[in-house]
């Protein structure tokens, strides 16, 4: 097994988690943390045992609790630390002691407050190094791994939504961002199949977890938000490493003067002149997003989509003023407009009426039936002079049967090697749908701009790939 | 009463309305057209007559069909129209004759169709021009006010849901998209006070209606989607008049080669160079939106907000990674941060623990509590320096009661005269407090970027305000 891979799975799949810190009062971090173990335990799903830590209790929850790190059994192999700041640094060097390789420790108040901090942190991470600790935090929210049980994430049920497995990756430095990420993650169905926020990022950083995704089958897309990158050379090789093999989406903040002062405040980060990040990602092929919406909208693309050929983009639409929209969003996000083939062009006028509108986009209008997205997609599908498809579909107009439509699509992007991407505008009952057509393999935007610059981002990273690889 | 009043009004709010086209048989358009007007009716909302015209009934629902227009009572002031291309001429002439001047053609396969429809269209714009009739269409979906149930939306209940009322007007080009946007308005609780869809533009155009909503007290703002404008001089001259009085949001396609092409093929707009159009707006202070959520982003916080003295910006925020990417987004749209003054931060460092962060941002932090938003609030509004305000809400953090810090919000924001915008990012129960905060009377976003973005609207119309009357 790699290095990386054996270092970092405890945090993924621990065979036994430490709770240092563990309480029974309800509502506190240490009680949240454990009740998520003991819950995922309870429901089959962390399979690890569950000791919890604390010097005052005996028991929590029916579990056995551990008065000191000392005592704990030695298939101990993760440990989570949510105990003020003071204590942590003697709890690490029990930790070395006892033999324990992965730490996460939730517990802020270091570096980000001052020199004192900093100076804890300094220590702690001496312990580390000197013992062959892997840690991540402090001052974060840690792990969440809905096929495992994992979660050391400390907001209540009742706060927050968790969002089902899947095969999107999140690393994300602020932690605050990481509860609401996920809670967003989990309203709109995305689902995510490990999130790491790592804080202060005292050790495990982004190019660790690069490394160890690369060997991750179960992870597709690895996106990060992250303000700043302490070790540039490391980032870099690993970046490298893993692109070749699966994509990789950052937000990098602190890009504008303003966003880079307020980044310092925050996680302590040097955000460094935005212009390199630039370079260095478009150097290793790692995709920058704009916001949170652009790196999940491009996210959704990469775990649904094949990669296109080409960047000649084919639109089909039942209305004309989302067609326009959609062209507009091709050349803004640097596609092409493909020009479709005679022999196309010739299909589709036979099969459609005189008021639909045969090019590029196809305007098959608003009386049109599922039948003709049918023919349109074919057609586009079929075309050489097509690489990536924006199927508009406006579930609002009368005659269209949504369900015949949302089944057309899901065959044709299955059985099609070319992107296809879907756009549909409206409300509760387009949400309905969106989800359905999600579910059978499809990713759907609310915008036209939104869905053609999610595919923007396929055709970036497919030509980053033949440039590596040509 | 303003002539261009006293045209449109009957559009609006009819004494009568003839439905040219209604039938019996369901899920035809001239079926759901009259079920619209009857429903409203039967509601108490629409206060008009309904008179529904076949030749070949007697009656719809309880109705009395009128077999000609030439029978219909003499109090009929609208007529929509929904009957094939080809005899909507004739009827136009029959309408001329009975002396009604209001005309909503729903009707396509006009202009849009080539050199035949053209005629035709034409033909229309003859007998309209030559007996002051007012005409909206051909080739749209008219108009919709839930005030007075006018609804000539001919989308059914099943397929759309429909907003509910309130100050924003919208108008488009494109059926389709009115259809897709009022679903999405209703889904999202925005409300619309007017929407009227124009089709081919035969006559009634972006000139006419702003013309109107100047005199519509029921319109704080007054959102446009066009693919291109005919007369350009009318076009500035009412623009100028209008945002004078409220504001005006423009989203304009076709601006690339791409997108203009595209236009063409769909309501046969000549797109004409896009910097004509920046331009134009710039001049006459149109606000241009980038895309649809950027417009209703816009159009909520003018909806809601009072307008901004000046471009600093202060921002709060219980999530620090949240703050960095707002900072960056008030640099990214142009607006300043603001320097707090030495007050503002002796009063926040006085009230705040030391790990909260006191500055701009402020961050309250991961375990704030209501009140620590109620200091940072008060101090911003207080500040002499700060002339707008961005509150990032991240409702997952464990120990913030949220309708407490809800109230705090609705509470400022009704009583200073700043604007304060909120975001807050995160799923169901997120959008649970989000539509609370909303009905208070504060717009919400579910990013920093478009919250700011939202923000740098109302100072870029404030700026053209002081422009034009400094």
């Amino acid at each position: 097994m790699e290095k990386i891979v054996k270092e970092l799975k405890p945090f993924f799949e621990p065979n036994a988690v430490a709770i240092i810190g563990a309480t029974d009062k309800k509502g506190k971090v240490g009680n949240v943390i454990f009740e998520n173990f003991e819950m995922n335990k309870e429901r089959g799903v962390f399979r690890g045992r569950i000791y919890p830590v604390n010097p005052k209790l005996d028991e929590i929850g029916g579990y056995k609790c551990y008065h000191t790190v000392g005592e704990l059994p030695n298939d101990t192999d993760l440990a989570v630390i949510s105990i003020p700041a003071r204590f942590v640094p003697s709890t690490m060097r029990d930790i070395a002691e006892k033999g324990i390789k992965s730490v996460i420790i939730i517990t802020g108040g270091f570096g980000e407050l001052g020199e004192e901090g900093k100076k804890m942190e300094r220590e702690i991470g001496e312990i580390a190094r000197a013992n062959g600790i892997r840690v991540v935090g402090p001052n974060c929210v840690g792990v969440y791994v809905p096929d495992t049980g994992v979660d050391t994430v400390f907001l209540p049920d009742n706060k927050m939504d968790r969002p089902e497995s899947g095969p999107i990756a999140f690393v994300t430095q602020s932690g605050a961002f990481a509860a609401a990420m996920l809670d967003w993650a989990a309203g709109v169905d995305i689902g995510i199949g490990k999130m790491v926020s790592y804080g202060n990022k005292l050790d495990v950083d982004d190019a660790d977890l690069m490394d160890y995704f690369i060997h991750d089958d179960s992870i597709k897309v690895v996106t990060f938000y992250i303000e700043g990158v302490k070790d540039g050379r490391k980032f870099i090789d690993a970046a490298r490493r893993i692109t070749r093999v699966k994509p990789v989406i950052a937000l990098k903040s602190g890009r504008t003067e303003y966003g880079a002062k307020a980044a310092s405040s925050h996680t302590g980060s040097l955000a460094g002149a935005d212009t390199i990040y630039d370079a260095v990602f478009k150097q290793t092929g790692i995709i920058r997003a704009e916001d949170f919406e652009h790196m999940f909208d491009m996210a959704k693309a990469f775990a649904k989509c094949r990669l296109p050929r080409g960047d000649r983009v084919g639109i089909v639409t039942d209305g004309g003023g989302a067609g326009v929209m959609a062209s507009d969003a091709v050349a803004r996000f640097g596609l092409k407009m493909a020009s479709l083939s005679e022999e196309s062009l010739k299909y589709l006028k036979e099969h459609f009426p005189p008021h639909a509108v045969v090019g590029n986009p196809t305007d098959v209008v608003g009386d049109t039936d599922a039948q003709r997205y049918r023919y349109a997609i074919d057609a586009f599908v079929n075309d050489p002079n097509v690489d990536a498809i924006v199927v508009i579909v406006l579930f609002q107009v009368p005659l269209l049967d949504e369900m015949e439509v949302i089944d057309i699509l899901a065959e044709y992007a299955k059985k099609s090697d070319k992107p296809i991407v879907a756009v549909a505008m409206g409300g509760k009952k387009t949400d309905y749908y969106a989800r359905i057509l999600e579910d059978k393999g499809v990713p759907v935007y609310p915008t036209p701009e939104r869905g053609v610059r999610a595919l923007a981002g396929l055709v970036q990273y497919s030509r980053y790939l033949e440039r590596i690889k040509g």
